[in-house]
């Protein structure tokens, strides 16, 4: 049986945080429910933060309600940026949170408004105060900042040995803006397991910079088997309009598949879905397969060299 | 010293014969100006092919003839499909040409409206008949064909055979349709080296399914130091409108810049040259730094995760 890749699509929340319009809840739910028709069954599904920080994801306790009672067979993930939003998302029934803390402490303080100490203080008293959370320790700006530029790996491995040593053992490494290279990925990578052997690491590219995919495969090829995406490619930079946003889903999951690799995951029915966040969402998508005007292998396509 | 990656810009044959509206010869003249001033010293210049096939390409012999006078320390190279085509950029002065063969016969046939014999009779002629033109055998649909699917990695070992035979060492393999995957393309790769050590591989990846650059790092962890690529992502598929073309040249030296990698290539310089092909010939470019606002390196962008 060849190697399983755990695609876990972020679509539902850093996608729908980037869009303007206030995107339906139904929207949402529909969104939701034809991702995991399509065999996805990790999903971020939305993030408990103030209305007031990110309006769109306003109604995060009724998506999590729904998925809930209708999807009791996949693992529902919500992003939570604090101890309140842990509380929270904890007496809604979640049980699987992603914790966020930026590696660059500006960018902390830009994104959720803490310091690094406040970030971690909370991080303890979740894991102590809710011991039946799964957490995993989503990393900002582990690839670069786009206040301070390269982010110190020295501030990266002393967050992990506070995760480590509360015994979380779960970590996503976040390119927030798009800027890492295969080179440094693999270097950061090999860098954590040396010194946290146990630790589950994944990656969540962005393709600003027309990397990600590049990044996912440096990250395979030093171990690393999880990898969160976002359907169409959604998601990405406010202050970089036009640019592309996350690795999308349908180019992970054709990367994966034409090289024997396995996800679980529909690409035909998938790209269903991207059909209505198209047509519904974001008409002009920007993951490769979304521009394609057709999606099988080879009968869209007779170039000349 | 670090590596030296040696980047052949093919926009101005690969990208602009892609392109319907005609594009004046005095533009492509300053964009070949432009694109040599960014440091790049290699560029498939144009295509000795006739003028009904391709009509955006007749003016080849106005171009070559302008780059041979006022460029003389860079290395021109023309794409042929014949004895026909090496004869007259002989004539007028070419020494370095990409002879074009398609691995799917199929596709050789659509491409060129040759057969292998054919496409392989010439090259002995051109071989024996133009000692002094220094030959790069450009194979199409290696990594797939439009028309056949996977094409057959015997037949691909058996044009490079008769490659070798003839003294012809040096090669680039070109994903046409953009399908190929990493594991595949080191596999090929390995394949070729393991029968034809000495034989010089480069790479010429179209990233219609964002894979191009993945593609590339996989080329450059089995030795790979060679890419061909198009400003501003330009060319791709007839048949893909939409879809993206090639690996975009200010994608892969931001990637081999950012790994410490010397292409000896100024992005800077580059971008200014994509913002007047955006300008002059398409507005909408694909390549991952011709979307992002501005192209320093962390100021474009505050993304929260």
């Amino acid at each position: 049986m060849s190697k399983f890749i755990q695609i876990t699509e972020v679509g539902p929340r850093d996608g729908f945080q980037n869009i303007k319009k206030p995107i339906p809840t139904d929207l949402k739910i529909n969104i939701i429910d034809q991702l995991i028709k399509t065999g996805i069954n990790k999903i971020e599904i939305t993030s408990m933060v103030s209305p007031k920080a990110i309006p769109q994801l306003a109604d995060s306790k009724e998506v999590i309600a729904y998925v809930l009672e209708h999807h009791k067979n996949i693992t529902p993930f919500v992003l939570v940026p604090n101890v309140r939003g842990a509380q929270l998302v904890y007496d809604a029934g979640i049980r699987n949170i992603n914790y966020v803390v930026s590696v660059s402490p500006e960018h902390n303080r830009a994104n959720i408004n803490r310091t690094h100490q406040e970030s971690l203080d909370d991080l303890y008293k979740i894991r102590h105060e809710y011991p039946e959370l799964n957490i995993t320790l989503s990393l900002a700006t582990v690839f670069g900042c786009p206040f301070i530029g390269e982010t110190s790996i020295d501030s990266l491995l002393d967050i992990i040995k506070f995760s480590d040593d509360h015994e979380i053992k779960s970590l996503t490494l976040c390119d927030t803006i798009g800027v890492a290279n295969p080179f440094q990925t693999s270097h950061i990578l090999q860098a954590i397991s040396q010194k946290f052997p146990l630790m589950d690491v994944g990656l969540h590219m962005h393709n600003t910079h027309g990397m990600a995919l590049a990044n996912m495969m440096a990250g395979l090829q030093v171990g690393v088997t999880r990898f969160e995406t976002a359907v169409g490619g959604l998601g990405g930079c406010p202050f970089a309009p036009g640019a592309a946003g996350n690795a999308g889903t349908e180019d992970a999951v054709n990367l994966f598949n034409r090289m024997g690799l396995q996800t679980g995951i529909s690409l035909e029915r998938l790209l269903e879905v991207v059909k209505i966040v198209r047509d519904h969402i974001e008409p002009n998508l920007l993951s490769s397969l979304s521009r394609a005007r057709t999606y099988s292998e080879f009968d869209f396509c007779s170039a000349k060299i």
